[in-house]
C-alpha cells in the first residue's frame, strides 16, 4: 500500500461531502428534517405542509421515505371527529440530521474561504495535485 | 386577495428552501462547484475528480450539466503532447453558488436554533399554525 492509500480517504477527497446522505439532502425532506427539528413537540401534518410549501401527495411521500429510514414517527389521531396526523422527529432522525447539518457547516465554511483570493490553495492542494 | 395571500411565499413558508436550486444542490455538483469556487483559477480535470471522488463518467455528465446552465467554462488544450481539461468556474457560476451558498447558511442557523429549546416556536409558527 502506497502512501497515498494510506491517508484517509476524506483528505484525498475533500469536497465529496459523504456525509451528505441522499435520503436527508433531497431538498424537500431537508426541509421537512428543519421543520421537524424546529418543532420538537411534532407538527400536524397541515402545518408541515404550509411551512414547507409542498403538496398532501408530495409531503407524504417524503414523509413516508422518512419514516421508512427511521427518522420520522407518524401517528394519527382523531380530535373532535376530526382525523389528524401528528409528524415528528424520532432520537435516530434528529441525531442524523445534527450530523447532516455538521457537513452542510464544512460546505458553508468551504464556501466562505474561497471568497478569500488568499485561500485558494488553502484546501485541497495536495501534492501531485497541481493547477497548472 | 385575503390579507393571508398579501404575505409573501417565504415568511408564508420558511422551510421551502427555494433558494436551493437543483442544478446546484445535487451532491456532487454542489462538491464541484465548492472545489471551483475555492480554487478561482479553474482546476484540471483530473485534479477535479480526485478532489471530488468522482469517475471519469460522473464527472463529465455533472460538468455538461453546470456548462449547460452557463456555471462551468470547459477548455480544452495540449500541453506536451498531453491533451488537458480545464475547469473554472464563470462569473454567473460564482454568483448563482454565492446566492445557493446564502440559503444553505441558513438551513444551518435554522439547526442551530433547533438545538436550542426555547426556539422550538422562534421560526415558521405564525397564526393558525398550532402545534396542539
Amino acid at each position: 500500500m502506497s502512501g497515498r492509500q494510506n491517508k484517509i480517504t476524506n483528505s484525498d477527497a475533500p469536497f465529496a461531502y459523504e456525509g451528505l446522505a441522499r435520503v436527508i439532502h433531497e431538498k424537500a425532506r431537508l426541509g421537512i428534517l428543519a421543520s421537524l427539528a424546529t418543532h420538537r413537540e411534532g407538527l400536524a401534518f397541515g402545518d408541515l405542509k404550509q411551512l414547507c410549501a409542498l403538496t398532501d401527495g408530495n409531503l407524504n411521500r417524503h414523509l413516508q421515505v422518512l419514516q421508512e429510514a427511521g427518522m420520522v414517527e407518524i401517528r394519527k389521531s382523531t380530535t373532535d371527529n376530526r382525523p389528524q396526523t401528528w409528524c415528528q422527529l424520532t432520537v435516530l432522525g434528529r441525531s442524523r440530521f445534527d450530523q447532516y447539518i455538521e457537513v452542510l457547516e464544512q460546505v458553508v465554511r468551504d464556501a466562505l474561504h474561497a471568497s478569500q483570493p488568499e485561500a485558494a490553495a488553502a484546501k485541497g492542494l495536495q501534492e501531485g495535485l497541481s493547477p497548472a
